[in-house]
């Protein structure tokens, strides 16, 4: 036992070790993820095109698949100090729980207000606002994360913030609307009377608790009809895996310095942010030929855009008024379940995890939500850490995999992303105490529904 | 600015650094604490009297004012590993924002599922209870943090874990509820059917939502009628500030580390657990005459044990089971007034801390939960972190030091405790938010109510 705790529990990165550079995984894809397509044209979007929307600087880290560095302005360097590093632990605890041989590790990003690594993006996206001289921005937020992280990084710089709110949660999840209203931002239930779409869509559908689809197209009017704002956005985007490389950095920098390597890195993935924050300088390295690393993309099974979905070019938001990406979907008119409490409920995937896992380079599973709320249960008995369903989507392919070690008697070393902590979802927890949960996988029938959403393209 | 940023954000000790012993003040105090009494003797309370009670070593920590270091257990010292050492912060931002010459410290304690300190001493009871052979433990919590930890702690060591639940909390803090239920706790409205005490309250007064005082007369029958099981408590206690010390002594640590010393050290005080535990080894200086400090303790003015309380025997419950302690008091029936939210609702306070203020070491402030709600939100928009409206009293306070040195030129080095994190408590915030919190300072008669209940004690 002593010598395997040479290895602290808690791997810290000094202040002067912190990443000074986000890392940029397209520069090394030999297959660069496609563009985004104007809907109208079907020809790639410019930087003109996506202007009146998005700010200047993340129009040009969107477009840039060649820039293998990009430095992190001091401005948002400070910032980060301020929650950063995130600990990278070693789950002891677990580990003699399971009985494996398997060592585990896991990168905790759930130390900051928002409850999760949102933040690491919105402050970036913040940041870039007001070097833009920008009022404010808009956003739409489902069950509160991104919308949270996004308030805290306005407030930082002195930005309006504007978030629609699925109706439905807005009025479910008061807490989180308060923690946001508590950092100033104005919070607007979606849709509202507020914009030209949501009157529409009131009007269409008078007693409609809302959808993220809805909440886009209203955040999206609001930026491009109101001279000094824009529109940002959580996930999915390639900008925001840049930022969110910094999770990857500062977990591959804390192993290096331990002489660990990991055998095999596992993610959650709702849009593909945390993951491919995550895994981007590993994955650098295996795209390099430099080393090798298995990784694991784990989905909810009522949700499975990488294993049932198709790979094809479809609308980000239901009400198509985004550009068209090319992602691994299940039609953007696909909703899962209502009894899917678990987050990560979008119906694409970020354009660079999507071609990566088309050219073998990442594998996915996915799992029911009644074994992923009893590995979250198992993990924060003994880690002491309460998992937000969408984190234990990893915990449980983290477990399944040390099981399988246990059997084999591999004593591999795994490493998974523990996005957030679970606070704000023990209504999902108190079902599942209550065994009121229940899992669903939908049929190839529901999927086909989906499917046919997705638009026929012949580019 | 740079020259000011060699003290990083964010000072984190190396796991070799962390304490391996406590600090009991007690054996520096020249005016002992004195002893828990008696109801029905009025003589000090021996060790056999507390043993139905409470467990066999936490008895030895309660009674022995004279051992200066306790080693901590390496079960507890690897328990601590898992969420320990707590940050200590450097508010620059804060500093920044207040534009005042002072530096501001803040030692957090929230950054661990039950969200505040009070897992310090959790577990270290668990595992006394543990060591003993015992079943289980029972408690009482109100708004559900001490319970919370508790659960972390039992589950840890795979022991049962009763909680009675204020009735009122348990319906309106349903979240809190079920995250002890995740730690496999069982939580019971109080009053309830399960205790002799529960039913006759009960009959006597049908439709009440519950008390502090009843919820633990109900957790200590249960302990001493049920064999294999004690009795534990998450503050006021000598044996709670001994192992709440672990925050004092880490913090010392850190500024040593950096040669920092601080003028003044805030914390805000309920029962005291937080604050004797913080100011403890600096204390220790202060007593041994080898440093000056100024300590202050902040409580909520609808509830001024130090500033308007008596010094006097009192019983420590509502329900008068547990034994009497000389303390600052409001009267075992005091209850501050309903609109108060902010916490640190107990009549009394702590032994050590009531000796040490009434000998002179220690100053006190109340506050208004307004201006405590309005530090808060300042805090939580330029230091990212929701503080828990308890913690607040000591950002108040802090901020207007702060104030003070601007107006004064000084640049004082201010150290605060930030017991825990706000997340359960967005009702509360809601409420300040919407212009709906008020003030209230009991009238002189409204404490005379509550001093008529300190029994006249003749010693």
């Amino acid at each position: 036992m002593s010598a395997k705790k040479a290895i602290p529990y808690k791997i810290y990165l000094e202040e002067s070790e912190l990443p000074k550079t986000w890392y940029n995984v397209r520069a090394d894809m030999k297959n660069k993820p496609a563009p985004l397509l104007n809907p109208g044209t079907l020809q790639p979007m410019t930087a003109e095109d996506l202007a009146p929307v998005f700010c200047e600087e993340l129009i040009r880290q969107e477009l840039d698949n060649d820039t293998r560095e990009y430095p992190i302005p001091q401005a948002i360097q400070d910032f980060y100090k301020m929650y950063r590093p995130s600990p990278l632990v070693r789950a002891y605890c677990l580990e003699e729980k399971l009985q494996t041989p398997a060592k585990i590790y896991y990168k905790f990003e759930g130390n900051n207000t928002s409850g999760s690594h949102k933040l690491n993006s919105a402050i970036a996206q913040a940041y870039y606002a007001k070097q833009q001289g920008l009022k404010g921005v808009t956003t739409e937020t489902g069950a509160g994360q991104w919308g949270t992280a996004l308030s805290m990084a306005c407030s930082y710089f002195d930005l309006d913030c504007k978030v629609y709110m699925v109706k439905v949660s807005y009025e479910q999840k008061p807490f989180r609307r308060e923690v946001m209203r508590t950092y100033g931002a104005s919070v607007v239930p979606s849709p509202s009377d507020t914009t030209q779409v949501g009157r529409r869509i009131l009007e269409q559908f008078p007693g409609t608790t809302g959808s993220l689809g809805c909440a886009i197209s209203e955040a999206v009017e609001v930026a491009v009809s109101n001279p000094g704002y824009r529109y940002v956005l959580g996930s999915v985007l390639n900008q925001v895996l840049l930022h969110q490389s910094v999770i990857g950095v500062e977990a591959k920098t804390a192993m290096d310095k331990y002489g660990i390597k990991p055998d095999m890195i596992i993610g959650c993935a709702g849009g593909g942010s945390n993951l491919g924050g995550l895994i981007a300088p590993f994955m650098g390295e295996k795209l390099r030929g430099e080393a090798d690393y298995q990784f694991i993309a784990v989905e909810p099974a009522s949700c499975p855009s990488l294993t049932r979905g198709k790979f094809a070019y479809d609308f980000c938001d239901t009400g198509m008024v985004c550009p068209m990406a090319k992602m691994y979907t299940l039609g953007s008119g696909f909703i899962p379940a209502p009894n899917h409490a678990g987050g990560l409920r979008y119906h694409g995937m970020s354009s660079i995890l999507s071609q990566l896992y088309h050219d073998g380079y990442m594998e996915a599973r996915a799992v029911e939500q009644t074994k992923v709320f009893e590995a979250a249960e198992q993990f924060a008995r003994v880690e002491g850490i309460l998992p937000a369903p969408e984190s234990s989507h990893a915990i449980r392919v983290a477990i399944d995999e040390a099981l399988k070690c246990k059997e084999t008697g591999e004593a591999k070393t795994i490493l998974f992303g523990l996005t957030g902590t679970g606070y704000f979802d023990m209504v999902a927890y108190e079902k599942y105490h209550d065994g009121l949960m229940s899992d669903y996988i939908p049929t190839d029938a529901d999927l086909e529904k989906g499917f046919a959403g997705i638009p026929k393209i012949d580019l």
